[in-house]
């Protein structure tokens, strides 16, 4: 087992803990939970896998559950709302502990919906999607979709801690292992080159899901997501490098309906979009995107957009992006494979430039 | 105008003007509003009044506006997300700026909101209710009810700074008026002899609206909260006595279904159960008590409970109550009058010999 500690002012700091069986370690969740009253929120994909084994490493606390559909498109206030039915129906009071076991949805309402049953109770995240366990493991995001955009409400809030069991990957589809990568692939191209290289040599260990290149790619992922948020955790500056990809993935996902890409995905299109965006504008050159591409493509991922979103649909929906002041539009680019550069109002020529080629 | 301070850690200080005409003066405004994009939530009541005027008070931005119905019944998640729509729908960004104009209600919504929207935005309140120019003008707490329980969802979010326009009070019914009046004599029972006194000679006054004797009783009132609220400001200890008969008023408007008593008037049937407990304790005597219920009669305010809320319900309602950790029933009580007691975990047979006589 690994244990990275994220480090956070004012007593917010937690350990993630990164390794094979941890889910049903009694030990590791009473070091984190010291509440009688726990509430486990689940879906219908992760729950039967999984829930009964976490319950039972629970003990004789008073455990309930609640489980929702699997997918992004359920990731709203209306579903949030039947975790706090629950959790006043069994009336859980502000010491009880929520425990989110599943992917990225999942960890995000059951943030959200710790950070708002009576004015913030306690949480633990155990994620059990490599994209989870690599991107929502850190930074203390939390929230719901709104139908005119992605994330738009929600909290930060920080859990407990962090559990990622590799062990759960096992039961991952390849579709989703490959969505994760896109985050890990992302690490390496804004801030890790070493890390980036060793992607390059090491794909075909991931997505053969050796214990050994999971757990080292997971450390490495929320090693350098925690030294980015612990520099800016509510995200009004360096932070954003995060974003990488993102503002283009948002588009696609809202324009496309979030049901047919998943957030991996999206983002690793968008990646493709700001690779080509940042060789226009001088700063990579055209072999600097090859790489990209390729290390994008030897994990499995798509680069090509949808074809049905016409690039002026693009510029609506990234001018309600959360990252965008007042209307303009920035992105995240790279000024070097291994660096990305603080967010760049780009001119819409450009972007329509990069839009045309790619969306076109 | 006087102007109080609202001490907190984390530049979260901010100021509440008290007085009249302040409502159309750009001056304060333009002191706190650096957004171009200001969305102003009010209700069908107060709007007509109010609304244009501060409209074009915040002249040359982009100023939106959301009215909800009028009522307690509407402080929901349903109806906060019609405030996400407005904001969603305007393109507003994360540097947007909240107002909230209107009662308890409006500001609760409105700061949720504003927490919740983008992770985050400023907001602003402009109470135009006693009882929320001296209770959520202080205190940063924002959320909605839940069907099984109110105020079950939220967040702490402080606003930029509280105009509190003695002039609004005008407009206000008189049973509004009043129900305001009962926290403002929470806080002489609870913390201050003096301002009791104070309110016990000059009540007449508070409630033909003299307007220099509504600023002291506003500003006294502030200023009791607010040092309550600098030495505790997520309720974890010494705040919990600024619920001096709430945990029996909730449960009297939950039991009842939120629209037969307001706020105000549930927390003075509350604070009469709290002085007849705290009697039974041999806290105080039989005379104090008289005195309570004087000074709650004296702001035309009610001491009955509802005949149809049998004992056993409210011993159910109470003990969802937030305040009650697991299960337990806590109440705040009076040890002296002028000198609340920290929450106190009261026997059942206590409890129901108090409910018995007032709500049997």
């Amino acid at each position: 087992m690994k244990i990275l500690q994220v480090e956070l002012a004012g007593g917010r700091s937690y350990p993630i803990y990164i390794g094979s069986g941890l889910l049903s370690q009694p030990e590791l969740l009473n070091r984190h939970i010291t509440a009688q009253q726990v509430l486990i929120v689940s879906n219908e994909t992760v729950a039967p896998l999984y829930l009964p084994q976490l319950a039972s490493a629970l003990g004789e606390r008073q455990v309930a559950s609640v489980v929702l559909p699997d997918g992004e498109q359920y990731k709203s206030l209306q579903y949030l709302d039947t975790i706090f039915d629950a959790l006043l129906s069994h009336k859980f009071s502000r010491n009880a502990t929520l425990i989110a076991l599943g992917g990225g949805v999942i960890g995000d309402m059951t943030g959200f919906a710790a950070a708002c049953y009576q004015r913030g109770v306690r949480f633990i995240q155990i994620p059990t999607t490599l994209l989870a366990q690599v991107d929502s493991s850190v930074g203390g995001k939390t929230g719901v979709n709104h139908p005119f955009g992605k994330n738009m409400i929600g909290a930060f809030h920080q859990p407990q801690c962090v559990i990622a069991d590799t062990d759960t990957l096992n039961t991952l589809d390849d579709r989703q292992l490959s969505a994760g990568l896109a985050e890990v692939i992302k690490y390496g191209l804004i801030r890790d080159l070493e890390f980036l290289e060793w992607l390059e040599r090491n794909m075909a260990r991931l997505l053969l899901r050796e214990q050994q290149a999971l757990i080292h790619a997971i450390e490495r992922s929320c090693a350098n997501k925690a030294e980015v948020v612990a520099a800016d955790e509510f995200e009004t500056g360096e932070r954003a490098i995060l974003n990488l990809g993102h503002t283009f993935g948002h588009a696609i996902e809202t324009g496309t309906g979030y049901d047919q890409y998943l957030h991996g995905e999206a983002v690793a299109i968008g990646m493709g979009f700001a690779a080509d965006l940042s060789r226009r504008l001088g700063w990579i050159n055209a072999g600097d995107v090859e790489r990209i591409l390729a290390v994008i493509h030897a994990a499995k991922l798509p680069t090509e957009p949808p074809t049905e979103l016409p690039p002026q649909r693009y510029v609506e929906l990234m001018s309600v992006d959360k990252k965008n002041l007042d209307g303009k539009i920035r992105v995240i680019l790279l000024e070097a494979i291994g660096k990305a550069r603080l967010p760049y109002n780009v001119e819409s020529e450009t972007l329509l430039a990069t839009l045309n080629e790619y969306a076109g």
